[in-house]
Parts: C-alpha cells; sequence; structure tokens
C-alpha cells in the first residue's frame, strides 16, 4: 500500500490518547448522583439514550455529554433535582474538559517518522476545541497539517474530504479504533484503513461480527506497529 | 495584494451568516429566565462574564453559551432556580443549534468566484460541529478546501497555521468582523487583512479606537466588494 500513500488521516480519541475510560469516569459520578431518583442501571441507559438522541445537534464529545447529562438528571428525576447536583454536572464536565492528556504507545515518535513521509491530518467528530487543546497539549500539533471535521464520519464525508483535497481513495489511509467510523467507511470508498483496536471503544461504535475481507483492510495491535507498515 | 495571494481565509459566524443576533435573542429569553432571582442589569452581566470565565474550556460557540448558562442560572438564583427552568435553557440552546442559516450579502456567490482563483479556508473558533452544519445547510462546504480551527486566533495560532500550511504571510488574507481576532494578529504578522464590520459584533472581540494604519489593511462595507478587490 505505501507506495500510493499521501494522506494518512488519524482518529484522535482512543487512537492517539485515552479518551473512553474517562468520559466512563464521569458517567459513573453522573450515576452515583441520580442514586435518589432512579436505579444505576436505569440511568445508565438513560444518559446513553439521550447522548444518541442528541448526536445530530450536538455531535460528540465532553461539552455534548454535559448538555446530554443535565437533560437526563431533569428527566430522570421528574424535574425534583436541585440546582446544587446540576453545578456538579457542570463541574464533571470542566474535569474532563481540563485532564491531562495520555498519549498512547508512543504516539509523538510514530506521528514525527510519519510526518516526515507524509501530510498527516487529524480526523475527529469530537468537541474540537478540546481536540486542538489536546493536540497542542500533547505536543503533537506540529506534525499535524491540519484538523478535519467530520461531523458523523459517514461514507459522504470521507467522499467531500477526498474531493476537497484533491486526492484519489488510494492516496489515503485512515487509522482508528472504530470499525463504525474509521474503517468500514473508507474501505467502502476503496481507499486503505488500519484498525487498532481500543478495549473500551464507546458502545454507540460498536460493530458487531465484522468480518474484514476487504484487500485494503489491515489490523495491528499498537500504533507503532503502523511504522513497520508505512515506512 | 492580490497577485501574491493563494489562500484567502474567512471567519465565518457574521462574516459569511448572521450568528450575534440569534445569541442576543437567546441570551434575552435566559435573563427573562431569571427574573424572579436578579435584576435584567446584573443576569446580563453575568452571563457574559461567566462566558468569558470560561472561555479557556469551553472555547467559543452555542454549545459553550447553554453551559455558561446553567452555571449562571446556579449562581444567580443562589441555587434556588428549578429542574423545569435548567430544561428551559437547555432548550434554548437546542433551538440556537438548529436555526436556518441566513447567508450574507450574496456570500455563495463571492465564495464560488474566489473558489476559482485561490484556496479558500474557513477560519473559526466556534463550535465545529455547529459550524460545518451551516456550511453545509448553507451550500458553501464545496468551496472550501478544509476548516481550520484556531483556539483563540492570536497571533500564535496564525503563525503556526502558516507554517503547517507551508504559507508565506503575504500569500494568505484574512476575512473577517473581527478586528481583534481577524486583522489585527494578522497585520502584525505581515499578511493582509479585510475587515467587513458588523453591526451586532459581540462585546468581547471590540477594540477602542482602533486605528488602522498598515498598509495590508483593507476595509469594506460588504462581502461581495471582495470581488472587486480580489479578482
Amino acid at each position: 500500500m505505501k507506495s500510493a500513500i499521501k494522506v494518512i488521516a488519524f482518529d484522535a480519541d482512543d487512537t492517539l490518547w485515552d479518551n473512553q475510560p474517562q468520559f466512563n469516569e464521569v458517567i459513573a459520578e453522573f450515576i452515583k448522583l441520580l442514586r435518589p431518583y432512579c436505579s444505576e442501571k436505569v440511568a445508565g441507559e438513560t444518559i446513553h439514550r439521550v447522548q444518541v438522541e442528541n448526536l445530530p445537534i450536538y455531535g460528540f464529545g465532553a461539552k455534548s455529554l454535559v448538555l446530554s447529562m443535565t437533560q437526563a438528571a431533569c428527566r430522570l428525576s421528574n424535574h425534583q433535582i436541585d440546582a446544587i447536583s446540576i453545578e456538579k454536572i457542570i463541574q464533571l464536565g470542566k474535569k474532563l474538559l481540563t485532564m491531562p492528556v495520555k498519549l498512547l504507545d508512543s504516539a509523538e515518535s510514530v506521528v514525527r517518522q510519519l510526518g516526515e513521509r507524509y501530510i498527516l491530518v487529524l480526523i475527529t467528530k469530537g468537541d474540537l476545541v478540546d481536540q486542538k487543546r489536546k493536540l497542542h497539549a500533547s505536543g503533537l500539533l506540529k506534525y499535524f497539517h491540519h484538523i478535519e471535521i467530520l461531523s458523523d464520519k459517514k461514507l459522504e464525508d470521507y467522499q467531500d474530504l477526498f474531493a476537497r483535497l484533491d486526492l484519489k481513495p488510494e492516496e489515503f489511509v485512515m487509522v482508528g479504533n472504530s470499525l463504525k467510523s474509521d474503517i468500514i467507511p473508507v474501505l467502502e470508498l476503496n481507499a486503505h484503513a488500519v484498525y487498532i483496536p481500543y478495549p473500551d471503544t464507546w458502545e454507540h461504535e460498536q460493530v458487531e461480527n465484522y468480518e474484514p475481507g476487504h484487500k485494503n483492510f489491515t489490523q495491528i495491535e499498537k500504533l507503532s506497529d503502523l511504522i513497520k507498515i508505512l515506512t
């Protein structure tokens, strides 16, 4: 594959740095806060459902989660929840938005080496201010040509991207941890995709019984394995 | 200027489409909601202060405004505000995030014509999912090479941008309605800046007694005047 590739696009959360474990921690604290009003099971299911319902309006990311938690708290408490608890939810969000960035598996050295040969793009559907903060804090910003915002990482989003960047699909490889967002639509367009599974991938991103048969599909264990494939 | 220019960067909100009037409407409704607890003056000042305080964490945009309104409502009511009102604040945000896009002064035709000669980039520090939605809804998306996220549109942000895109300052022109964000830092780097004043520019973006003396500064009345300067 490497001879034709011009652009390597990276998913950010849970590909370059940890994200879902920190979200899960905050959701666990939210569920505790709702204990006076409902079971943990109901709180957990509701916050997940409200998040998914709000995706078309809010998109992904920490601010969206906080807004959905606030909405779910009003509903789940039958509007009995007090302003002290609402303020705690706002605080949980601020905690999430200021957490230190934990890079995965030598991300800096991988990105630096690949940046010498390819144009690197960060592709995200998360909270952009937050992604930019993480990119900056991690020291990775300088290796990326720009950040691409794909509202939903669907087939048409990648198609638009190729058109705008004047790229042929075979010149593009996407690296990520979500089969649904990073891998399947990219392979359908005959571009390349490298899948790095992450143990904690968000439920909404999971695909059951996926059987990769595409010649442009590669699965690796860790980010640093990219070097073997792409240099 | 036009001979050297390669990239035209556009600010989005209040340059390509209306934004601040819609924000002001939502803030006015928030202030009404707080009437049982404080004067309109105090509510207005507080939401402005909380928004500015939260900028480093939340960034700009509609979701950030809703989170700041929720926080301000808790404080201003001395934690007496009820969940019904909190839910109304969440609803105000959803209204803002689904409002139709009102393009300013023949933006589509301006962008189409300029896109034939230059690389167009959208530069924003707002809510990216929302900006992308507006760009898509307005039909302008296809004319832009990509969207740049500058967390704060300061001098260093533009410097990073030039480095990443491998651009000389004289090859770049920024078009926008904020002297503070779109014009002053760009001129300091000896790039070009075109200022299109907008009557409702957010207080936080205003600069008093600015006297432009830079040779790369141009002020125009409306977006369509760009065609005269750049084609």
